[in-house]
């Protein structure tokens, strides 16, 4: 369970307004982003607000042999938020994940963006007194 | 996206040990949990690892219309992380969301347990420097 938990809010979503509206398009860049060396996705599920004449932004799951990745969009906010929890059974999937994670972020164009990362499953004596919080 | 995030690591769970290797049983328990006013579960995703002779732990998550409920087994290690994201769209569904936590983690009965709470999505000026930590 030891692992990295990158967690975001994406805000003034400058990309094109189809990945934060449907559905299929969300989906797509998810596994996309997430077929790097390091992250095994095993399953996903995606569902889609409102409907093809009104879509109403999109949420969905990949579920990774390494944890999982979680995304809804808020389309009428361009905003997005996003989770990428990727632990570390049999090797330290950090690069892995950052690296899913930058592209993910980079195909949003936030304008500006609000994270936290957490390392999870550490030794409970080794947990620091909070988690990383940045913002850029 | 404004809503509360938990998010747990649970050790020595004492619970049936079904519960951390059967992604049936697991789904089961995150349907039910899910299912108090307040959380709309709209889809969801489990995963076996191993097989029915020599199961080795599950993993899922539930999309509600709220955000989603994502969980993880280590059942080698008595362990489980959960996180649950409910967003107050519509209205505030912090207290749904503290119902169904609580009721998952009595489901596990862990003997120790790590856990974070962050509020998402706030305008970016009113954020802690840090998300609240605490243990029990």
């Amino acid at each position: 369970m030891h692992g990295l938990h990158l967690i975001a809010e994406l805000h003034d979503c400058r990309c094109a307004p189809r990945l934060l509206n449907d559905a299929g398009a969300l989906r797509e860049l998810c596994l996309t982003v997430c077929s790097v060396p390091g992250l095994t996705p095993l399953a996903l599920v995606f569902h889609q607000f409102g409907d093809r004449h009104q879509p109403a932004g999109a949420t969905g799951a990949v579920i990774l042999a390494e944890s999982h990745l979680a995304v809804h969009t808020w389309p009428e906010a361009q905003a997005v938020t996003l989770d990428l929890y990727v632990c570390n059974f049999s090797q330290d999937n950090s690069v892995a994940a950052r690296r899913a994670w930058r592209r993910l972020i980079d195909a949003f164009a936030p304008g500006k963006l609000v994270g936290h990362e957490l390392q999870r499953g550490l030794p409970t004596a080794a947990y620091p007194a909070a988690p990383a919080a940045w913002s850029d």
